[in-house]
């Protein structure tokens, strides 16, 4: 049966989710509540939502609800959420770190009811004017530690990420928040600090940083991810990133003492390894 | 009148180049010549080159003189090539650094038919079996050192940008190799370090890699760029990449050192700064 589905803040994330979910007849109706008034409404005439509402009214009204918050926001968010809801109604978050959220929920009474889940996909534009259909198709989606979830939740919310096109994979809250610290949350810090460093040195010629169109573009493209987004993800993660970030520093310094010396076997051989990169990725 | 181009190096830039020069009516006829004659062969099949022949008969029966080899190979190629040449024939190189050739032509009697060029487009892949048509699009394309070559050389070699729909700036080898190391060079060392580190950490778990599709594909794309191509490129540039990629490091290590002191209010600075590279770059 389809379901009313209240969503909770009215991004990139959450727009794509549930414009998809109603296209695919797994939600009936979207209510959606959002801290920000200007996105409540550009996302009523985006059709992204069919009602504005008030976060109780969204609880009381809703059969499962979408936290699709910053992450700090979401901590607060889902025990103030399972502490005003009924047993048939489930809670999921598709936030991008989970440890601390799953220490925050360990013991509520109603934890069973929650999902912790991770749709991996975005792009580096937010808001409700960012939402697109497809954003998950064929996309991995990550359920975190299954076994505190009650099975009537994990059934209706795998059928919810089955009806996006996603790929599941189930993995504890540790795990989760060391493989992204790697594959998504470094790839953000050396974004950023690229972007930090070429504006620093390229202060007055816009043209010059249209000049490498794709391989510059490509590098620093999540340098333009919002901060209202990452700065909580960072503080967060912050136990999982630092040891990443040391290993990537040393790295890099290896590359960098290797040119200094020219010394072009290790260079190459540096060059070789990161090529093999090729063979882990999917075309 | 149509010219008969000589291509030297028939690879992803070189390929791509005439592909569109053919269909536009700029060449009549293209000869191939390459080390590889794997390469060769393949270029011949894919219809990139009509006629494979040696590097004098090439230099002997061409109009333009395409060479798009490796850096290191391009320093020897182009006094090779003016040693050769009648005063109505003309050469360009395509390569990705200039400095360390333009004081190897500096003083050849032929030096005013060579014009030194960079088309800045490209993908992470190799080979003629890379190439294809409209990769240079709207993308910009470098004449170094203007004045070095003669009127007539700029104007045919101008007349051929032209026709593969690029945009020229003008600007000498010093400024090329310091802007390029800035927007190119930089962002291959960042991309190879960020591999070999990811690589180093999930030795296991292909499926990891996969996860993050988006963001951690788009920041490691360059990583898969060939070693051929760009380990001469680092040697040739290490002299303007190496304080680059000191200033990359510095602010790399200051926002670990956020993270690590938890400064939200200087960790949310560094975000919002990296933000400007919005404004700087085309949509």
């Amino acid at each position: 049966m389809a379901k009313v589905i209240g969503l909770v803040g009215v991004g990139l994330i959450g727009g794509s989710m549930v414009l998809d979910l109603k296209e695919k007849g797994f939600a009936s109706k979207i209510i959606g509540s959002d801290l920000s008034d200007t996105n409540l409404k550009k996302a009523l005439e985006l059709k992204i939502i069919d009602e504005a509402v008030d976060l109780d009214n969204l609880i009381s009204r809703s059969d499962i609800i979408v936290l699709a918050t910053p992450v700090n926001a979401t901590v607060e968010l889902v025990p103030y959420v399972l502490d005003r809801i009924s047993e048939d109604k489930f809670v999921l978050d598709v936030g991008s770190t989970k440890s601390m959220l799953s220490d925050a929920v360990a013991n509520h009474a109603n934890r069973g009811n929650f999902v912790a889940t991770h749709p991996m996909s975005g792009t580096e534009f937010s808001g409700p004017e960012a939402a697109f259909k497809g954003l998950f198709k064929d996309r991995v989606a990550i359920i975190c530690d299954p076994e505190k979830s009650n099975p009537k939740a994990l059934n209706v919310i795998s059928e919810m990420y089955y009806h996006l096109d996603m790929r599941l994979i189930l993995m504890d809250a540790h795990s989760h928040d060391e493989h992204v610290g790697y594959v998504s949350h470094l790839s953000h810090a050396i974004s950023y600090a690229l972007a930090v460093a070429v504006l620093d040195k390229e202060k007055d010629d816009t043209a010059i940083f249209n000049l490498a169109a794709g391989g510059f573009a490509s590098t620093v493209r999540l340098a333009k991810s919002s901060v209202d987004m990452w700065l909580p993800i960072f503080e967060q993660n912050a136990d999982h990133i630092l040891p990443i970030l040391d290993i990537y520093l040393d790295k890099l310094s290896s590359f960098r003492n290797y040119l200094e010396q020219r010394d072009t076997e290790q260079l190459g051989k540096f060059i070789k390894e990161a090529n093999r990169i090729k063979d882990k990725l999917k075309k």
